[in-house]
């Protein structure tokens, strides 16, 4: 195991009928001017745009609005929102919906902090040292940035999709109330879940040995996702099932699962060129890319490919590892599809063409991806080679 | 799943060398005069004291030392503390052991900001509200007090143990450096693991249903003790095994597996009477009592019994439930007896006959003890009585 550190303050509130103490945990945390950012309709359709109102009134907390926010975040509307918190001197950011408005209300409480363009975090050109505080209010299980240090933004004007993160990100609490993701429709669901378990998954492989804590904790909420997904893509208003898959969405990225050892993460990142090019849901492209990155370094580092089909999939020992561990591919992929995510390029409208341009934006900054095994620019070929052709 | 709220903000510095560090986070979190809290000799012994002392006077800060905490530890020392601090202008309780030194100074902080008796918390008759910050460098797996909001307390007039929680007693950060843990012998060691394992199993026996997520927690963390507390015990200085479960230890106890489910908490409650009247080592008590109060409880309510057989212990399902389950515990007790702990009232030099003793302090402010099966005062007679006699 590796030293490592952990802190994650973020105050949790879950449950049936949460969102009623956002006025009241906005003071605590020091909030007086907010603005309250968000994305589109479905917050005004469930009710919950009048209720963040109406218990920000009752604290008497100003409020300025910021909507609009699109899957896969823009970097325009973060430089709208930094200038209209700047303008209004706000300084609290709630953040209400999903992974996306997270996202882009963390670019706009480092960006407020910060003299030059807040791009200079996500390029790798500044780290982030100070944000306006964050609160959220999550409608999505998915990206689990309510209880995260990071955050990714799309760069409009050069089609860059980016991460950054800090401390000073992760949200000072988060509300999570599991009936405002049951009217979310099953495709968005199961990405949803997708992503929550590549979260798990990027952690889960690696070289790091003797993180056997760690790795029950990953296989803990695989397994809970496995259990779960189905049961929500049937019944959409199993509140239980949704709750086990919002909470598992918070444990999945907020580091509990991951301290003391090397983490991937190649995939994301191969992810994120194809849902920047493409616009597609981000879990829907990791269902593409993830199976197709196992297949590619099961060739080279099987042994936590193994791991991973004995103990999440129950898969019975074959002959040889190879063997063993393609079983639990398999079996990951047959799971993907009954949740109704895609596996090929075909299927998310991505074409093999731009595999090219596509490598060459993620290696722009560096020469290999990944840690469990480093991915060179002919290996990410070979792995969006599979996804566009079924082949290796 | 019910409601919940989780808020865990204590800072974790994990691994080899992370008690170089105390000193400056001791300032991060606001620390100019402490109180160096401690046990015996076996931190001067391993160095850590002069490290301490070290680190404080590197980063300027001042000073005063309280040591003697035993394990159970004593109302007296507390109060000596309480005295201490108020007549020194302590603002920083810097806790350097087990549970035991980590317990006794979150009574010290809570006590330090009450005009009463500090004892009102754990009586039950006043609710902490305030105390002075706590941080610890921890030496013993065992109690997770580095990372809970807990202190449990023997009074030393009564004779009573009784414990008092809240959120601000959980420590503002936590150092724990696995490689002190290497000197502890093999039946602490054992005691310890033991009572990490106990914290899962009160969370885990629960009857609030579709708690998939922290079912799945509290087997991850169950199955890493089984995992690794048979390799401390044949090799003390396997730091990676003592990695492992140093930080199971803490993730038992801050309540990342207890959310949304109501907690049973009984077998502790039960041993509390034990090593309040014999002075064992509490772990080694809970060996004695849990695995009474399972069989005992199996009669009435097997349900969690049974998935507890299935699923940590890989039991293969018999005939019927309560077959399956006894199965589960007696591998568990077979475990115990392996590591070297007592599983009767002989071994730890108890006697029946203070049984009616030990059950009326037990309920002298309650009727019941226990949520997954609800006790009364001859059921809790009852196992005691297998505890002493093997026979229910």
């Amino acid at each position: 195991m590796e030293n490592f550190t952990f802190y994650a303050p973020t105050y949790f509130d879950f449950g049936k009928g949460a969102e009623q103490h956002v006025g009241e945990l906005v003071r605590r945390f020091g909030g007086k001017k907010v603005l309250f950012h968000y994305g589109g309709g479905s917050i005004v359709k469930s009710g919950l745009y009048d209720t963040v109102k109406k218990c920000l009134e009752a604290e008497g907390i100003a409020y300025v609005e910021l909507g609009g926010v699109k899957p896969n975040p823009r970097s325009g509307l973060v430089y709208e929102g930094i200038e209209l918190c700047r303008r209004e001197g706000v300084d609290f950011i709630l953040a209400v919906g999903g992974g996306s408005v997270i996202d882009s209300s963390k670019a706009i409480a480092a960006g407020c902090c910060y003299d030059g363009d807040f791009w200079d975090f996500y390029s790798g050109k500044a780290k982030i040292q100070q944000a306006v505080p964050v609160g959220t209010i999550l409608t999505i299980a998915a990206a689990g940035s309510e209880g995260s240090t990071n955050s990714v933004i799309t760069n409009e004007e050069t089609g860059y999709k980016k991460g950054a993160g800090s401390d000073v990100l992760r949200p000072k609490f988060s509300i999570l109330n599991p009936e405002f993701t049951c009217s979310l429709p099953p495709y968005q669901t199961a990405a949803g879940a997708t992503d929550i378990m590549i979260h798990i998954c990027e952690r889960y492989f690696s070289n790091t040995e003797e993180v056997e804590i760690t790795d029950r904790l990953c296989e803990a909420v695989l397994k809970t996702m496995i259990h779960e997904t189905p049961r929500v893509i049937e019944d959409p208003q199993n509140y239980d099932a949704r709750a086990n898959i919002m909470w598992a969405g918070m444990l999945a990225h907020n580091n509990v699962c991951g301290v003391g050892r090397v983490q991937d993460w190649a995939s994301h990142h191969i992810e994120h060129e194809l849902s920047a090019l493409y616009d597609v849901t981000h879990g829907a492209g990791l269902a593409v890319i993830a199976p197709a990155w196992m297949r590619y370094v099961l060739k080279i580092n099987p042994h936590k490919l193994v791991q991973f089909a004995l103990r999440v999939w129950d898969i019975e020992p074959r002959e040889n590892e190879e063997k063993t561990a393609l079983k639990g591919i398999e079996a990951f992929e047959r799971f993907l599809k009954d949740i109704g995510m895609p596996l090929t390029f075909a299927e998310i409208g991505a074409d093999e063409k731009d595999a090219e341009l596509m490598t060459s934006k993620l290696l722009n900054t560096k020469d290999t991806e990944g840690n469990y095994v480093q991915l060179r620019a002919e290996d990410v070929m070979k792995i969006y080679h599979y996804a566009a052709t079924g082949e290796m």
